[in-house]
């Protein structure tokens, strides 16, 4: 198998270090390894493999010679450096939302969507982490029964806001169990024993940029403008892996069992379902995973045709850094 | 105004401390106070308006001369009692599931059907608290726009499964940062930094017990055998107030003016929708108070006559002690 060369942007937040570990654990085969980060962090070391690697600077002239760039450093760096990594002609797999709705660049959950990976120039983009867990254990029921709408709740780690959200939630929590006011860097409101409406900006229709995400993302991932979909994004005190409760209203009749089949024979899916322990996802057992885990599943006595589910993932894995290296295997015809 | 003689039954609990609370602050009109629970706690002391009571175990002969019995021990213990409560001319104001579905017995949120106060043969059950937390801000646009379907995803705190299980996610919260393994006595699964589905019994069609109170209770509330209502009921990390996240499908178009107006002039709400500021209902914020605190109100882009709310009431007040109280206030025709 060719070896590539392969540049991480972004390697000292919390998606960079899954990207690592991640193409250690499934033995990506890279022949040369470039970890690129702000100024801040470069000349810092990072190990990969036995062998320690020192942290530059990501700049406009850092792709020459490189195949795959990871990126994840925020979407205002994969703007400024896209045009650079593709004149140098590599790959640029980003995590940011930044090109994401662009009609020029694919979108894809390798589950749903992997023929949209050979469409692209130069740039593929990996959706938003609350989209992925939700769609892929929705689209195996998509494919059989035809979706109409989705209401979707989130319960949001706070990985997703960052390494220095995940210890904003452990330092807070420690204030308040020591009867100490929380200190609040990252987050507007307390995080610790608390929850609030997701921290992305709201919009003139009140959705915040998060659930517009999750509602645009669906229907270009999907190929179906028709689908409908509602979100509601809570960020609550948990440390990574998301949680969604599902409603979706299906276009034919399906019953429970149809529904735990599909879902049983479906890749990046983990059926968890055991109604008489009462043991459903939970994201301390999503945590680590590469599958999504599905359970909760209920005929909705309120609607024709209606499934109400309930869904965890890593938000970290496969929501992030587990997504966009299934899409490089696949676009490098890398066997995992 | 005449002074009532009332008996706590289950005092020790979560519930019960509010009980004494709630009646302290409103200055409840009380002549004699008797404190029950049961044997384990009889002759502890408990202050109340500056003396000391103790602690008497519930027996059927506990309630001669009593007028009113504000109940929270637990459904064997309310369904043991209440013949002996009836028969001593006592009204008992229940807040276990024990006669919620009964025909007989009415079920009363004050700010919705007060009317049914006055139907009682001897005992009035106070609802489950998400059923109160989720029917008090949706009335007033229930009233006015009729509401066909609901769609409900919880955050449920630990307080609703008592005082123990409060501790619990303390202790476990300090065990997992100090990388310890968390201990379980109150619930399945840990609860530190994780969720799971509600911890109340799974029935053949999937549905826990605590979702279908919410189904069943909102048709009896409201009157309405025709109201549609999927839930799904998830406890999270958070000490005490509930959370909700609601899809509602009026039957005809209400705009958010519309919406925001009746909700500013609704008992029992507060608005709390400030876009700007990413400011909407938090349980920290819903904590001690006495509203239900509601935002994030949007139209649902996915469906006719759809609006989008979340909610937060502190599950121990409004969810349970508050709303009995305010059930006995109206029963005795007191002014608080």
């Amino acid at each position: 198998m060719k070896e590539l060369n392969v540049a991480i942007l972004g390697v000292t937040g919390a998606v960079g270090e899954e990207f690592l570990s991640i193409l250690e654990q499934r033995n990506f085969p890279i022949a040369r390894l470039k970890l690129l980060a702000s100024g801040r962090s470069a000349g810092k070391w990072i190990r990969f493999r036995e062998t320690e690697y020192a942290i530059e600077e990501a700049k406009p002239n850092s792709f020459e010679g490189v195949d795959l760039v990871l990126s994840s450093a925020g979407s205002a760096v994969s703007r400024q450096l896209a045009p650079h990594v593709v004149k140098a002609g590599a790959l640029m797999i980003d995590n940011t939302s930044a090109f994401r709705m662009d009609p020029d660049v694919p979108l894809v959950i390798p589950e749903i969507n992997p023929e949209d990976i050979f469409k692209h120039h130069g740039v593929i983009a990996n959706p938003n982490c609350s989209t992925i867990i939700m769609l892929v254990p929705l689209f195996p029921i998509y494919r059989v029964a035809k979706i109409g709408r989705i209401v979707v709740a989130t319960y949001q780690a706070t990985s997703g806001a960052g390494r220095m959200a995940m210890e904003e939630l452990k330092n807070q929590t420690r204030e308040v169990l020591e009867g100490r006011t929380p200190t609040k860097k990252v987050f507007p409101y307390q995080i610790a024993f608390n929850l609030f409406s997701h921290n992305s900006a709201i919009k003139d229709d009140g959705f915040c940029e998060e659930e517009i995400k999750m509602m645009r993302e669906t229907r270009k991932i999907f190929h179906d403008d028709a689908i409908r979909l509602v979100a509601t994004a809570i960020r609550i005190p948990i440390l990574r892996a998301h949680s969604e409760a599902l409603f979706i209203e299906c276009e034919r009749k399906i019953s429970l069992d149809e529904v735990r089949q599909v879902l049983r024979e479906a890749p990046g899916v983990r059926l968890v379902d055991d109604r008489e322990k009462n043991y459903f996802p939970m994201p301390i057992e999503a945590t680590g995973r590469d599958e999504v885990l599905v359970g909760r599943l209920r005929e909705d006595p309120s609607v024709e045709n209606g499934i109400a589910l309930f869904v965890s993932g890593d938000q970290l894995r496969k929501g992030a850094a587990l997504n966009a290296i299934q899409i490089a295997e696949l676009a490098f015809k890398i066997k995992p």
